[in-house]
Order: C-alpha cells, then sequence, then structure tokens
C-alpha cells in the first residue's frame, strides 16, 4: 500500500481486522521496523484522539513521529494552480508537500472541509494535493470526505465485540448545535458496505449523505423503527448534504438514550456533546464502548502504518 | 504510589530526597524503566521549566513523552456534571481522561485556577478530574491550589545547599503587578513543614494563605524581623486568599535586596519579575539558587516518576 | 566550535561540505553521538524547514529534540538590562537561557528582526543574550541578520551540482509584498564569499544590504547583465537596508521567468511566493534546485550539531 487515503485502500477487510487484532495483542512485536523512520503529523484542525494514537501508533513500530500545527507553527499553505501569491499564503503546497517529504518518511494530514465550499470540499484539495506533491506515503488522519483510520478501527471494534455472525448495525444522525463534517460517518459506511453487517443508516429527511457513497445502503427516516433488534448504533452528527453545511434540524428527540437503544451496544467517535447527541447515562452506562473504539485508534492507525513501512522496504 | 498530585503523597520526604540526589548523581541509572512507555503532558496554560525538566525526567527513564497544549490542540473541555453541552465546550472530561489514558502510561497535567471562583479552584475541579477519570496514574504539573513538583524541587535544594541541621527558612511574599495562584506558596509550606527547619511566613496582613495548609506555622507581619539569621529567603507572589484573587497591595518596600537577604540563599520557582519581586543584585549574584532549583525540577519530576512506573509494574 | 551564529563560526567551508557530504552518504553513521542529548529548539517565529530538518538531523544523530514554542507555550521574556519588569513580559532572558540549559545540551533558537528598529535587530539581543547567558552551545536557526544554517546548506548544494571548478553564482533581489528580513541574503553572501566562485548581487537601487557585510563583492544594478553565463541564480526579497525595513519597489519585472535564467540552477530558500517573487515554470521545471535545498538542510543541521556534541564530549 502506498498510501491510506480513504477506506477504498482497505484490500481486504476482514484481514485487516485480524491484522490489527494481531497487533492489539503484541503492540511492540514490529518495533524494529520504523526505526529511523519519522511520521510527520500535520495538523489543520484540532485534534485529540488521532493527534495521541498515531503518535502511540508509530512508537510501538519504533518510528520517531514529528508533530506540527500547520497554521501556528508554519506558513499559511497555497493550493490553487497558477496563483499569483500576493495574499495571505506564503508557501505553496507544491514546495511544502515536496520539503516536508525530504524530512518524514511518512506524512500524516489532517484537514477539515469548510462546509460553504461543496465542490472544493468533494475536491479534497489539501489531502490530494498532498498526495500528488509528496515523495512519501500519505495517511489521512481526517479529511474533508472521510476520516479512514476512524472507519477502520470501527470495523475492528464491531468485529471484536459482536456476539453473532451477522450483527445489525444502524449508524444514526444524532442534533447538534454546529454544522459539522460528514467525514466519520461517510468513512463509517464505507467500512460497513465492506463487513458481513446487516446495515441502516437513520436520520431525519433532508440529512441524507452523498448518495454516491450511501449507494443501496437502507435508510429509514424513523429511528425508532430503524433500532429494532440493533446490536450496534453508530451515532453522528453530520450537517445537511444537499443543502450543503447547513444545520436544519436540532430535534432533541433524536438524541439517543438508553430507552432508545435497548441491549445495543453504543459507538461514537469522540469528542460528544453530552445531553445533546446522547444523554449521560448512554456513555456512563455499561453499553458504551466508546473509551475502546478509543483504544482500537492505535492499532487502527498502528496497522495502516505497518503496511506503508513494510511497502517502503 | 498511585498518583502524585500534592505533597501529601510524600510518604518521607528524607528518604525521597535521598533517592532524589542518588537519581541526580547517575540520571541515566533507570534508563530501561520506562521504556515504550508514554508519558502524556497535557498543558491548560503557559509552562517552560515544567514543560522541559518533566520531558527530560521522562527522557532519563526511557520513557516516550508526548506533549499537548489543550486549549490550542484539541478541544473545549467541560467539567460541570449532568451538563447539556450546547455551549463552547465540545468534550466532556469523562471521555477525555478515559481517551488520553488509552495512549498513555502517565498522564501529568497543568492547569492553573481561575482567581475568580474560590469555590470551583478549591475543588480542584480539573485535577480531580483527571484523577477520578483517568485509567493511569496522575501526576500534578502545578494545579489550582498546588504545584508538588516544586514543593518537592524546593525541599531537595535545601537539603543539597543547607550547612545546618536545621537551617531557618523563610517564605516571603513580594510584590507583583498581576493576581498570581497560591499553589507554590502552598506547596512550599506543606514541604516545609515535613523538613527539619525553622520555618516562618512573613507577608503583609491580609495576605494570609489558607489557614488549614499553614496550620501552626509562624507568621511574622515584619518582613525584616523574619529574615534574622535566616538561611534560606523563599519568595513568591500570591494574591489575597481571604479577599480572593485580589492585589490588595504592590509596596514595593517588600523587593527582595540585598541587603535584606544579607548571608541568605534566595530561591524562587522562577519566572519572576526582577526588580518588582526582587532586585537584580540578588539574581545575579551568589546567594541566588533559582537556576540550582530549575535545575532540581528534573530529578523531582523524575524520583516521582520513578516511583509510579515502579509501582505500574 | 561551542555556538554556531554566524557562516564566521565555519572555520573551513570545503571541509565542512565534505563533512556534510559524508553524513548525507552516511545519515545514521554517527546515531550514538548524541544519544541521550537533547536537543531545545526554541521558537519565537513560524518555521517549517527548520523546524523540520533540525529535528530529523537531531534524529539522526540520536538525540533527543524538545520543541518549544516560546510565545504560545511559555513567558513572555524580557531582554533589557536592568528593567523594572511590571509591564507584559515575565520572565527574563537571563533566567530563560539559564534554565533552558539545565534540561537541553544544545540550544537552537529562532528570532526574526523587528524591522523597525535598525540598532536593536543589529544588536542580535535575543540571539547574542542565549550566548551569553545560557551554559550550553547556541545554534542560530535564523536570527534578525543570519540565516546561517541555510547559508551552509546552500554552499553543500552549489558544491554538490556545479560543473565548474568555479561556477558564476548570482544573488538576486526579486519582488515580494511585504517587509522580508535580510538574514538569508546576508548569510547567502558571506557564504559565496568563502567559496572559489564568480559571485555577483543584483538588486534595484537602494536594496543595498549591509555594505559591511557585502565588502567587496561585485553589485550589478541591471539584473539581466548580471544573470548572463550564470550558473545558479539564488533568490530572495528582502526590505531596504538603508531605509530600514521599507519595501520601496515591487516591480514585477524583477521576478524571475525561465527566460531569464536560460541554463541557470534555480535557488530559493523557501517559501517562496509564486509568480511573486518567480513564475511556476521556474519552480516546476528542471533547472530549481530548491527541493534539494530543504533536503539538504538536514545534512547542514546535522554536520552542526555533530561538531558541538564532539565539542561537548
Amino acid at each position: 500500500m502506498k498510501n491510506y487515503t480513504s477506506i477504498h485502500d482497505i484490500d481486504n477487510i476482514h484481514s485487516w481486522i485480524e491484522e490489527a487484532k494481531a497487533l492489539k495483542a503484541n503492540p511492540l512485536k514490529h518495533i524494529d521496523l520504523g526505526k529511523h523512520k519519522t511520521l510527520g503529523l500535520l495538523f489543520f484542525n484540532s485534534s485529540l484522539r488521532t493527534r495521541l494514537s498515531t503518535q502511540k501508533a508509530a512508537l510501538n513500530l519504533g518510528m520517531d513521529p514529528i508533530v506540527m500545527n500547520v497554521s501556528g507553527d508554519a506558513w499559511g499553505i497555497e493550493f490553487g494552480d497558477g496563483t499569483v501569491m500576493n495574499g495571505n499564503t506564503a508557501e505553496h503546497i507544491k514546495e511544502a508537500a515536496a520539503v516536508v517529504s525530504q524530512y518524514c518518511d511518512i506524512i500524516a494530514v489532517r484537514a477539515f472541509p469548510t462546509l460553504t465550499d461543496k465542490v472544493k470540499d468533494e475536491s479534497e484539495h489539501v489531502l490530494k494535493s498532498f498526495v500528488k506533491y509528496a515523495s512519501v506515503p500519505i495517511v489521512n488522519m481526517e479529511s474533508a470526505t472521510g476520516h479512514p483510520l476512524q472507519g477502520l478501527t470501527d470495523a475492528l471494534t464491531i468485529s471484536e465485540q459482536t456476539k453473532k455472525s451477522k450483527p445489525k448495525v444502524v449508524l444514526s444522525w444524532a442534533p447538534h448545535i454546529k454544522s459539522l463534517p460528514h467525514a466519520v460517518a461517510n468513512s463509517f459506511v464505507q467500512s460497513m458496505q465492506k463487513m458481513d453487517v446487516d446495515f441502516v443508516i437513520t436520520h431525519p429527511e433532508g440529512y441524507e449523505l452523498n448518495p454516491e457513497i450511501t449507494g443501496n445502503t437502507a435508510i429509514n427516516y424513523n429511528q425508532e423503527e430503524a433500532f429494532k433488534n440493533a446490536d450496534f448504533v453508530y451515532v453522528k452528527n453530520w450537517s445537511s448534504y444537499n443543502d450543503y453545511g447547513k444545520v436544519l434540524n436540532t430535534d432533541p428527540n433524536w438524541m439517543i438514550t438508553n430507552k432508545k437503544l435497548g441491549d445495543a451496544k453504543f459507538m461514537h467517535c469522540l469528542p460528544v456533546r453530552r445531553n445533546v447527541i446522547v444523554e449521560d447515562a448512554v456513555l456512563d452506562g455499561e453499553n458504551s464502548l466508546v473509551i475502546e473504539q478509543a483504544n482500537n485508534r492505535t492499532y487502527a492507525a498502528q496497522l495502516v502504518l505497518k503496511k506503508i513501512l513494510e511497502n517502503i522496504k
């Protein structure tokens, strides 16, 4: 594998999950694989789990992580082609990506969408520019439209936690006061589409995700119906895709409660707003998997880095 | 030892000091103890000495330090119980602390007080929330009411520098233009109360520290009297405790001078405002121990990390 | 070598270049030299290449890099002598430099000029204060008037790329909308003065660099004439030195084009504003050396750190 930019880079999710479980059982087994290799972690946006778990994953492989908050630490980066750079950006991505490639053996990038310019966001101009202009592999630490380290993590977590050969998994929208990206939801959908699960999405009308991603996945506007017999309920807010980036609905009836969940396991990528997205009782209860999901971020990242390192060698 | 949150976590300050001296004499002796273990350093506030010395201490034990400026790098953290999180905070401490525990074997936290809400500050809600919700040991890198890494450092420094079996140690308030916390003063008081020293506190009336901390320690409102025959003068500004967080006095007559000090050694945790807290001649003179105190921060932190690591194993 | 603060610290640029080439051929040869030694990287200003390449260089020598953005992470630093510190600065450089020396075996500092106060900038008060008050070696990661890691890099790059024993090297000013420092240009001039090259500087009248630095180096106000038969064209904007810090000229006719360059190699320290300093076609063409220059930053830094480490031992 050269780059890890989307769930589509996973050739066989079942074998990947088995490999991730093996790493989790023995995290330091490949401590020499990344020796004297650096992982550059470039953040255009805030990060807690991704920042820490990806560093931990790199350390488990013997790599040296180097973290940079691009906006605060370096220069404003220009992505336009042919731009006369007499404005606020001081360095072009063509140079930036090629330059960072001189110091880092792998570059991991986080760059959120604008949520105001759909065409720009869907072009994935930041991530794709790194892929295009860097001379080393690129890992997506959440881009405008995908968060494939999270999607892989979630598949691993469901595989570990399920008691059935084909569990029922529901992706549910939940209310939030701010306009949030579609990246986590998209990668979760793509990840579940590769898994042997009974998968359904539920959200209010008008909150359809990109139909090119959801494809044939069942959508049910009735949350209660969708939750029936669910084994896993994965919750996430996203802003409208059609009325791009808009918050059309903040109906608290979509908030997740223990009553709604029944025996289903609760999943969320975090951070999560308590008593807005989900009531306290769920997060504080036994059916919440959110901390184990966070734990699994390390092994998803470690697997991705391992596969890339093996390909470099 | 599970956590190091206050001077009270020191079971025997004399044996700790001896151990710290041994580490200082041979800092790399335990280089394998922390191998493949990570120390997460979480800063809610600025830091120079603590930031660098704690990293150095971790490196001396073979640990991998991971630094995060919480506010700038990640999300606004909610500490309230039962809060409906529809405001500016995006992640609850319950998740944040549990999540960071997935990636770090020890978490060190710096979180200053508000100095406007005494009850909140005295509850130590940030530090105690980490202790409560993290699943790994917590180290206090200065909280609302204590700075026990500094307190341990200062005890070590006095032990190294004293020529008497029972030296006279004075804690003196000094003027400052801003409202400063009580944490350093509190931990120094608690630290000295465990030492075999003749200890007195001097400050203007109205600047009494928390009486639950000072207890039976002598207080003298006359700085000149207090300084008589002093071997060590530890200087620190703090805002009023009774009229909580207020700057009641900026009287330059309380500034420390060589004339006042006589032969006493000068100590301060730094940063220090020259010619406000203390005149240049003191800091530039031979009786200043401030740089050696800074040096000893490494070994105080290293001892604390060592004791925690030994307890994890 | 104790400190590396200017190109003048290079005793023999020819032997340094040979050593740097040897490091580049075998970057990990001295991996034990810096073991258990820390490099503190202190940034008062933004940095991409310097930040990453200097960390990479330290890692190649087995050192532990510790990065700090001084302004954001720590306290405002006072540089004045005898100041009554009742303003915005909370820590004096006398303490800060001595304190950091307790935790770091080498300190690297980046501190840009004000470009408004010529006397202050030329005094190099930040860099020189670190040299004066630190007890460990200091490396200049770009100061008010010099960027000697860049200058050494550029000499190495020209030495690698030249096909002639005495190539013609031109330093050309190019337009920019903002007021930029003289540091890179100064160090490049000093570096070329030590090399066996035919060296000429070209810029509009009024953009003369400090004559104490340019000395006898030829200056030609006619860019076209200066470029004749050039083998290397090194491009950089700087603000006026005489009318200190002012942008007197933004004439786009000084922008670098492929037509102007002919067969000459194009060099720039980066970041570079495309289509302001230089047209896209140059950077995207085969005669651009900018990425190789960035690569060589690692080996210039590694050589400097190696020489300092050898001197510490």
